[in-house]
Order: C-alpha cells, then sequence, then structure tokens
C-alpha cells in the first residue's frame, strides 16, 4: 500500500488525544494531517506533550483552518456532542468518522438523552452509517460503516469477557456482577480536584456507584449478545495507577451448563483475535501486563468448582480501551491488517 | 488508673509489629517491656524504623532474654503458629495473650490444620480461653478471655459490613460476592519479588482467587452471625497504595425485606461503636479517610433501589485491620475506655 | 491549664488547613472557634475532609459570621495577601496571628513586592509587631511577638540544615548548592493540571530553576545566620509522593575549618530542640521516617573526607514545612511546653 | 539488509532482560536465538513476564545448551563478572560481547577490583577490544570493538550533560555537583526489604553519599573528556517511580567563558544525534517525557545569568539508561541505522 491515510484529529489536547498521537505517528500508513484546539491554537503538539517531540511536528489549529474535509478519516477525541454536530458535513466529504466520546454508542437515543443531558442531533446517521466499534464483535459491519462509535473503556472489558458465555446462553443474566477497578488516566485531563495527585495518589475508592454513563451502554450490547435483557450491577472503582482498568465479573453458570469446559470455550471463541488474549486457566492477569499495549487478557476462574464464574479482565484503558482501539478500528476501516501499527509490547516493569 | 499495662511484643520487625510501637508508644497506660527478635538481637528498634527515633527507646531481645512472664499482655506480630507455641506458658503466668496471627481466629482446628498446614497445638486454650477479637461482635467475651484471636483485615471489613443484614435475616446467604482490595502493605515486610516497588507500582491485579487462607475464617463468622451457612465468593485484590483496604460486598436482599430501611438498620446497629462510622446514604468512602486511624466507615448503596445491597467498607488494613484491633482488644481486656490511645485523626491528604 | 486557646482559621479549604484542623483537633489546650471559607460557607468541614468525620465538628462559615476577634489566635492558612489585610483588625482586638503564606516573611518589603507582586499593605506591623516564626533559630523574640511569619517549606530545610556552619563562620557561603525535592501536596490543592495524579505520578521534575518566591527568603535568613550576604543555587524538585521534603546542601569547608568535628557542633547546636533530629555520622534519612510527624532530621556527609559538607535534611512538608511549625508557634506564643500536641510518631510504612 | 543478526542474552530474568526482550523482539533485524538462565531452565520468558506473551516465544535455557557461540552477538544482563568470564570463548568463535555490567566500563582495573571485590580476569580484551559504549562520544571506537561495556545509567546523563563544556574546556573541573534522582527500577529485580513497594513508595532517600560505584566511571570519563582530573560530588537518590532518571548537575563556569552561549554550544554538539535532545532555553524536562523511550533530554539553566551553569538531563534509565542504549550499540557494531529498532515514542502519560 503506497497512499497513506490522510488522519485528522479533532480536539487532541486529552490523553485519548496525545495516544492518538503516539500511535498514529508510528503507524506506517498514516499521514498526520492536522490536530485541532481552538484554545491552543498554534501551539505546537510537542510543546503540550513533550514525550512528541522530534516525533510529531504539528501545531494545533482552529477546526476552520483544519481543512478536516480533506481527510480519509477524523478522529474526534472531544467530550460529548461535538462529533454528532459536524459528522453529517465529514460524511457529504467522504470522510469516515471514528468518535472516541459516546455519540455514536448507545443505539437507544432516548438513553443518550438521559444520560448525556443533550438531544442526540443525528439519529439517521447513528441508525444507518455506523456502528459500535467493538471489532472482536462487529468486525464486518464495522467495514461496511461510516462512523465509529468507538467502545467506552468499562464496556471493552466487560462486554469482551461475557460474550462468549452470553452468546451460548450459559449463565444467568438475571445478576451480573462488574466489579471494575480503572487507572486516574480515564478521568482525562481536566483540572479537577478529585483526581489530583495528593488526592488520589495512595488511595482508593468506589465512585458512580448509583449510576454510571457506561451503564446502559454495557447493558444494551450485553443484552443483544444474549438476546435478554441482562441485569448488571457495575460498581466502578479509582486505582492509583495512571494507566489499567481491570474488571472482576461475576455471574452464575446455569444448572444446565455445569458441565461446560469454559476454558475451552473462550479459547475458541477468541482463537483468531490478535488483541485478546485468553490466559491459561488460573491466571491472574496483571493491568502492567498490557501497559501502553493493545492486548486485552482475559482469566477464567471458577472457585471451588462452584457455580459462579469469575472472568478477569485487564487492559490498557488508553489503548484498547480508547485510542488503540480507535486505530484498530480505522484499520478495519480501510481495509489494512487489523494489527498495522499496534504490535507495541507492553512496557514492564 | 496509675498502674502501667506492661507489654510485650514478640516479632517486632514486620508491618504490624512498626504500628503496634507507634500506637502502643503513645498509649497513656501502656509500659512497652520488651520487644523480640532472635535475628535482630541487640539492634535498636529505631535503627529498624526510624520513625521510632526518640520515640522508643528499646532494643530487640532474643524471647530468652526478654522475660515476657513478667508482661500483663503479649502481643504476637509473628507468622502463624508462633503464638499457640507459647500460650500455655504465658497463661500459666497469668499473661494475656493477642494474637495477630491466625493461631486462634479459627474455631474449626480442621479448617486451621488445612490452611495453614500445621496441627494445632493447644486445641483447648483455642475453646476455652480464647475468642475472636472482633470487639464490635464479641465485646462481652473478649473481656472474659485470655487469649484473643485478632481478626484478619479482610474479615475485619466483610464481617462488620455484613453484621446488621445477617444478623437481621435480610439477605440471602447462598450467593454474597466479596470484592476486596488491599494495600501492599498487607503482605508484610518480607523480601519477594512480587511486591517490590518496581512489580506492584502502577499496577493491579487479582490474586487468590482459587482459594485464600481468610475464607474460612470469614464464612465461619458470618454463619455463626446467620445463623446459617453462608456462600461467600471472596476475591482479593492488589492495589498499589501502602495502606488501606475496601471492600465492596453485594448481596442479594430476601424478596420479603426489600422495604427495609438498611441505613437506619446500620446506623442503630453501630450507634456506640466508636470505630465504625455509617456513613450518610450515598456516600464513597475513601481508603485515606481512615488512613493511619483505627475507624472503619462503612457507606450503603442500592442501585436502581433494586434487590441488591452494595456495601463499601474500608478501613486501615495496618490499624483496624491489624494493631489497632489488637490495641482496642487490650483495651477492652483491662477495662480501659475502648478509644483509650486509639483516637488519632486519619492523615490526609 | 484549664484555660483553652480559642482558635480561628481563616481560609481552611487547603491541604495547610486541614492539617491545622488535624492537628488542633488533638491539641489538649485548643478550642477551635470557627473556620472560614466564603465559597464553602455552612460546609461542614468533615464533609471536604472525610478524615475528620467523628473528630471535628465545625462547619464553614464566612468571615463575616466567624467572630475571630473573640479568638486567642487566628491562622491564615490562606492565599498571599489575606493575612496582612486583616492583621490590623485582629491585632487591635488582642488577637495574635500566625500566617502560613508569606506576608510577614520577608523582612525587606521591597523584595516581597518584587515576589508577590503585590504592595505591602503593614510595613509597620511587620517591622515591630512580627517575628520570622523559625522557633530553633528565634525562641524568644517569637514569645515576644503579635504577628508570625510561619516559614516556607523549603526554607526551614535550608535554614535548619545550615545554621549551625552559618552561625559558626566554617563555610565558604560564596557558593551554597540547594538541590531540594518537595512531594506533591506543597503545590496545595489547586485544580490544576499540572499536579494531576496523571500527570505527576511516575514522573520526576525540576521547577522553578530560573526563579522560586522561596529563594529571596532563604537568602535574607541565611545571611542574617552568616552575618554577610550568602550565594545560594536553589533547585527545587516534584517528587510523585504526597509528602515529605528532601534537601541535599552541599557546601565548601573553609580551609581552616578542615578539621572541624562537623558531627558534635550539629549535635551540640540542636541538643536540646524537640523537633530537630541530628542522625548518626552517615546516616542517610528518608522523608518517610517524618510522615505526619513534626520532626525535622539532618544527616552530615564528607564524601571522600574531603573539603565539601553533604548536609541531607528531611520533613514533613505539611508539619514541620507548615501547620506543624504553626503550630509550634503558638505553644511559643502561649507560654506552652513546645511539643504540647505535637508528639505524633511518625506514621512508617 | 536481509540476514538477520542472531541474539543471544546471558541472564534474561532481571528488569535490563526483559527491557532488552521488549526491543529486541520489534527489532526487524533481529533473530532471538537463546535466553539463558540456569535457575529458570525450561520456563518460558512470557511465564515470568507476561508483557510478552504472544511475542516471545523463547524459554530460558541452561548456558550449556543455549549455543552461545552460533550468535551474531551476546548481550550479558547479569552481575557483575559473567561478562568477562565468557568474553574469550565468545570473541574466539567470532562472537561480538556487549555486557550491560561493569566488567567492561572502567579502564582502571584497580579501580574496578576497589569497587566489586574481584580481580578483572581479562584486561587483555578489555583493552584492546573493547569500547565503552557511549555512541555519542566513541561512535567510531566502537564501530571496531569486539566488546561493548554499555555504560551505567548515571554515567550515561552525567557525561552527556557535562560533554559540550568539558571538551570545551568552559568550565571548573574541581567542584562539579551530580544531584541524581533514580526511579527504583534501577535497582533491579532483586527481592530486598529496601525496595519492597511498602518502604519505597511515598518516600524519598538519598543513598550511596559516602561511595557509589558508579563514581570511578563517571570521573573516569569526565576526566578523558576535560583532559585533566574532574572532581566529582555525586549524591544518587531513589524516586518512587518504577522507571526514569533525572540528574541535576552545577558547574561553575571559568570567568573567561562566562559570554558562552552554551545552549548554541550544546545544539550543536548533539545537532546529528538522534537520541540527545537540546531543549529550549529554559525548559524544564520531565521523565515521562522519555519513558520507555531511548530519548535522553538536556535543558540548560543559568539563574540569575550568574557564574553557575546547572544543567538537567532525563532518560528513562532501563532504555538509554541501560537496555535501550545497549541496543544501540549493536546497531553501530552491525552497521544498522543507530535508530533501527528503538524509534518508540515515549509513554505519556
Amino acid at each position: 500500500m503506497t497512499k497513506k491515510i490522510k488522519v485528522g484529529i479533532v480536539g487532541g489536547t486529552g490523553y485519548t488525544g496525545v495516544e492518538l498521537l503516539r500511535l498514529l505517528s508510528q503507524h506506517p500508513h498514516v499521514q498526520l494531517h492536522a490536530i485541532t484546539s481552538r484554545k491552543e491554537e498554534g501551539m505546537k503538539v510537542s510543546e503540550m506533550f513533550p514525550n512528541l517531540r522530534g516525533k510529531v511536528d504539528l501545531a494545533f489549529s482552529t477546526p476552520e483552518n483544519a481543512a478536516l474535509t480533506q481527510c480519509d478519516v477524523v478522529f474526534f477525541a472531544t467530550p460529548h456532542g461535538v462529533a454528532m454536530a459536524q459528522a453529517q458535513e465529514l460524511l457529504a466529504a467522504g470522510v469516515k468518522v471514528i468518535d472516541l466520546a459516546a455519540d455514536f454508542r448507545l443505539q437507544d437515543t432516548a438513553e443518550f438523552e438521559k444520560w448525556y443531558k443533550m438531544p442526540h442531533s443525528c439519529p439517521d446517521i447513528l441508525k444507518n452509517q455506523s456502528c459500535y466499534g467493538l471489532v472482536e464483535i462487529n468486525r464486518e459491519k464495522i467495514a461496511q460503516s461510516q462512523v465509529i462509535g468507538n467502545p467506552g473503556c468499562y464496556p471493552t472489558t466487560i462486554i469482551l469477557g461475557l460474550a462468549p458465555v452470553l452468546e451460548a446462553g450459559l449463565v444467568d443474566v438475571s445478576h451480573v456482577v462488574a466489579d471494575c477497578k480503572s487507572g486516574v488516566s480515564g478521568a482525562g485531563r481536566k483540572a479537577e480536584v478529585g483526581t489530583l495527585f495528593s488526592e488520589a495518589s495512595d488511595n482508593f475508592k468506589a465512585y458512580g456507584v448509583s449510576g454510571h454513563r457506561h451503564h446502559p451502554e454495557i447493558t444494551e450490547q450485553l443484552s443483544k449478545l444474549a438476546k435478554e435483557p441482562v441485569q448488571l450491577l457495575f460498581v466502578p472503582h479509582l486505582v492509583p495507577m495512571i494507566r489499567g482498568m481491570l474488571s472482576t465479573i461475576y455471574v452464575k453458570i446455569k444448572p444446565e451448563a455445569l458441565q461446560t469446559d469454559f476454558q475451552k470455550l473462550y479459547e475458541e471463541r477468541y482463537a483468531k483475535e490478535a488483541f485478546v488474549d485468553v490466559m491459561p486457566a488460573g491466571s491472574l492477569p496483571e493491568t502492567r501486563s498490557v501497559r501502553a499495549s493493545n492486548q486485552l487478557r482475559i482469566a477464567l476462574h471458577r472457585p471451588g468448582n462452584g457455580d459462579t464464574l469469575v472472568i478477569v479482565v485487564v487492559q490498557d484503558n488508553l489503548v484498547k480501551g480508547a485510542s488503540g482501539q480507535a486505530v484498530q478500528n480505522m484499520n478495519v476501516l480501510f481495509g489494512l491488517p487489523e494489527d498495522t501499527g499496534l504490535g507495541h509490547v507492553a512496557v514492564l516493569p
């Protein structure tokens, strides 16, 4: 392939933005065309993110000057609501859109409006031209889509963690517990007291117990896989580490499924997936085993050989949980091998 | 009270040992008599633990030289098996024993032998003279006992977190999930690769999923409270912080109990407890809110007002989860106000 | 002493504020009278700082409602400029003032105006009624003063680290290097990107190399001790830890002083100081040895027995470097034993 | 280039070992041939280092079975003394050697024996066939050598930080201060109490003040550059972060050199270097700006435009300070573009 993919990034001043730049600047088939930030217009991205010094020479431009309609694909690393406001114009120009925010995740616009406190401005695009960008579930539909709703970080771990048993109908969907733990970078690069080092370090807490925006996204996808409504208890927690996410999922095995070889089920389901690693039975995955890589690892446990399956899933929330997954989606959209530019070995220690 | 309690500590080179020294050296009614470590004989404790410089003048002595039988009480901050080997002699001399290890926790010696790989050497003392030292549950029996089995850290959070609903019979005991997270100090001060800074920092993992020594201790106590066997799924995790423990407990409310005011139940159950703080409904307790203090805080949640109660419990694993609780037991044993020497305000930030 | 000191705190929503509350709520001779925050009026301090739950029952009040003139002493845990605006009125009412900001640190008001970009509003008070509150240097003058300028955190370590050799005239004052490292809490509880967990964790950097507000404060005091101008190179660095400060100070010994027993000099200079610990020769002080305590520890090194003295100093920046020192000043102001309410053993691990 | 370099690694169970594997497994011209560990024979490297799952399929073999003489190059990621014991045999077989330990760093064998407590077993090879592997200083000689002594981590920062001014003779070499700070991974993957998470986290300390093995290595190289003996005060400190090293270097400018444009001097000296980034004047380099990359960044400061030059240098101690530099040396040895396989963008946040 000789022609490079011309890429634009809208809103590159957050962590998913800098992570996109890290990944895309090392991608062999990408040409970085523009990155926008109205507030930082003219500043070199490497001034804000010194890891990019000598690697990315772009400066932030305004959306007006960025000529995004000349791109092949535009990533939105923005707050919710931005992508849907610009999607129409970009699609009209033949540009594909990958939104790392929530505009194209929830298929149910009523749920979207409830959780994100804004009406959905392009339900038509959502319904007819977009796809929920979890490649391991929707690979073929993604390849045909114009707009990708890149999944949330928590949803990625829970959906991939449960897909094999839900697809096969082996567990009780009336009481699924997902106890999830995320590194602080998931909260973004906003100046807020709660995520200051002196508040979040040497500390651990739950949050969003009474309701989290990812909840409807997860249950919508889980229910689709299960072909029936899934009742999910989802409690996220904040871990004093920068990157990484671990979800511990508890499901009851249906009485008639107690003889299932779950290990084999998972290994077969994900045998061809480059980024899903089903670890040997009894493994204890660690978030550092995926740090700065697009891998997601799953381990299965069945304590006391009882009727509960404990599924432990790890990923880097900024890579497989955000920017890496977005690049994986781009690869699918443009017919590239899915792991192009995503072969990084995780950084350990 | 003029006469001081003469205190001995066996095995003070670990984290529960130094924490005992921190607390006891500030306790108004304690005289530190001896601290033993065969390996470090002659070394000043403040050389090993520089926070004690100018505060504790003791040096480590051998058990032989420590004259422990002259103490009023001896704390064992040792590996499992040490306290039960010395209990007989100390009791004969009228010395009370507080064991921070597991020798006097499990009432079922078969379970003890299964998990700790050693026979129990004094089942008589265990049965007739000892008490499980969870003051909020066994206050009166503790006051009459000679030997205290100081509870494990995880058990403390789970038992106190569930006691009100188990005592009242309000929840389904056939499927209780306790997803627990501990700071690294819980693993002790042993030189091991797994708890090196470069391994444990910026990382998160589950461990002991297929079985943890605290599991039988917890179920034994929970079942006693519930007056029926409790089925517990217990998954501990390691958090990159030094101190702190948070347990997220999920229980199904019995259909006939759905109208219960759980907040009120908990507030009343713990109204007189100095060290159990039932936070306002909807609170999100943080481990730092109890750092270096003997407080344990509980918050109740009922997501979507459904049939699952989510109980979040925090404590400092080295204080209420170990050495602070041991001092609390000592206060009860010697008829002191329970919070004597334990009034420290948690250190935040 | 039966009558308690009635204490007010202006601006208690930062880290020095909560640390004052932690210390003062455990001080046996203090009655907390009021704490002000215009922005948080009516909120309980324990809602903002959950470590204070059950320990401090105050709510924030406006300065107008706080009746600060009824206090015996008012602490200012505010930005620069606030204390000097209110000092006059408080002094007129016979209230003593302890300012944790910079208003009463620099004796040279021109320097103050240069670094803090505001005119000094009460140079008379500064000159005639205030004292630089480093007790180990100015104990007697402090006892006679109405207003205390509580020292900055960096200055405390450098001045106490150098006082013995400067007072004795033993080192070359033309080239003093102080390479200092501070935990992140020194940057305060302001919402800023630079001190977010995801920015400051797993990272190390220098800052303020071209000029830091503490520089003139330090040189003013050092020059006073040396009785000649001291040329100081001062480079602060940010350490990914919450509390703690370590200063490594390099000075050349004067040729005629090469035979000095510096260890003895320091031990004698600080022999009676409760909060200055001169460690044995060759010690390597750690910040955790003073965590949450008012201790400051000093160790001396003379690599290769050469002509350079390396002085290593540690303190907790929020205690001896701020709020603990302020309470120490209060004790002196009110004739209490200096260590009253400041006997906490450092928290380790 | 079609033929791959056949690589062996001796002693791959430490952090420099796993980092070599991370880098070499992504290097386009490398074939991993063998990795040895007598203790872990037969274990897959990806079992020990889960980041390598799916990336490196090798298992540890014994030195006997590894057939290292069939390699083109062998890296020694071993304790001191191992490489020199095997160098003779490997050289005889035409295999090049890159030692990440100290055997071929010090040219002065008496100094080697003093600091490493063992005689040097092959002074001939050291003298005639080896080179100190700091590419930016010795590029041409490295290309002609059979054995590379890969520089220590601290030396790399200090030598590259000072080379331009020493080569030009612009500073006073009688009093150079290097105050250095390292992440904990520099201490290796040995099970030791001092580097446990609960000891090293939330803590900061100096170490090796009275003498550190890197001291003679640094002064030997600095003196060679300066063509006169350099007097260095070197104090290393331990930072609670995994990776990263920052050195703050203080030198006095010679009176006759006060007009020098140091910024320009450094920019020109390193203009062609791929891995040395001279940042704009006034920059404040952060260790995270080089995390997991082979970059080293330098910033110059001259506080108050005085006679002291403050040079701040950052690198990742495991990459440019160890394994990345070793790969850079391999590239030079085999005539590859120096940045082959070393183009990783630093991971931020």
